[in-house]
């Protein structure tokens, strides 16, 4: 094969999420071939990720700036809170453009098998933000997944007597689903939370 | 998002194979959480590539050496030249363990549509390197694919009068592979190339 240094090189790419050894090597060949088209430029861009972005003090957010541009941003409303569990499920919202309020990234989920528990999570934090001046509404917006109900359910009961309104979001068919591919839980909570359709 | 340097890093991720857009942010998002683990090892393995890896003068595979690790071995066999169409042929060859002659990559296939023609491979010096004292044998081991085979007769037609031998890959079944899924061009081949079983 190429060398030690190759070999260092796939052996760190197949670390990262979606690559395999396989594809690490041929990751590596692009790299290699694209020197100064790709493997020059995303040097200089793992670097500068690595000089200037921080978490966010304030919400867990990476960014080059901290407080990161959320968190400084004064036109966002600062009475919603919105809770992920990662900073990718906060991108993801963000890319849907549909909220603007504040983050608080936890970190994680509340986990019995892994051995997590809410010291490990940026939950006193959360209660502590959900008691600032300004805070109405509280948007738990964990993963529909059992550790992610579990982490919303003991939040909940936490900020209990706190005064904040407290949110999820909706459950349902999601937007262009069948539900002929729908699992039971999923029809059962669209059901449960049906709406009326407004006469027309 | 998390600012204009996590985006260009996103961006140049989602540029390797394997890697889309959803899996390059969540290749960005695993780096700045594994700082010291994996962000610094990568940006050293690559910028240590990027300043020792070049193509080997001899064969075209790539190694922090000129030449390469394998056409400076005296110990492989240098009377067999195994012509592959790429490094990535060449690593996977080097895998399997069974060849222990000398390569030569073309760096593609001869192509009509895309414009591909002999002058733009590495063809003229393989050509050269078969007349060397000591070449008996040229492998074609070029892809099974139309273009790859097109370029194997094409090599062919130029070696001829040479006195060297050719040879190509025998096509037939894949160890491990089943009958009922192959494809009618692969099972004509393996038929027609069938073996006399050794008598018990």
């Amino acid at each position: 094969m190429g060398g030690a240094e190759i070999e260092q090189l796939i052996r760190l790419l197949a670390r990262l999420p979606g690559l395999g050894p396989r594809s690490a090597r041929r990751a590596a060949l692009q790299l290699i071939k694209q020197r100064e088209a790709l493997m020059l430029p995303l040097v200089r861009a793992i670097t500068e990720v690595a000089e200037t972005v921080t978490a966010c003090s304030v919400c867990g957010n990476v960014d080059s700036r901290d407080p990161c541009v959320i968190c400084a941003d004064q036109r966002r409303d600062g009475s919603l809170l919105c809770v992920v569990e990662d900073v990718a499920d906060l991108w993801a919202i963000e890319r849907s453009a549909v909220y603007r309020g504040r983050y608080h990234v936890l970190g994680g989920t509340l986990s019995a098998l892994d051995g997590v528990g809410p010291e490990d999570l940026k939950i006193d934090q959360l209660i502590a933000r959900a008691a600032e001046p300004g805070v109405e509404e509280v948007v738990l917006a964990t993963n529909a997944t059992v550790d992610g109900q579990t982490t919303a359910h003991y939040i909940t009961d936490r900020l209990e007597g706190s005064g904040v309104r407290i949110s999820r979001l909706a459950s349902g068919v999601p937007v262009g689903g069948e539900l002929d591919y729908l699992d039971d839980g999923t029809l059962s909570a669209a059901f449960r939370t049906r709406r009326p359709v407004a006469g027309e």
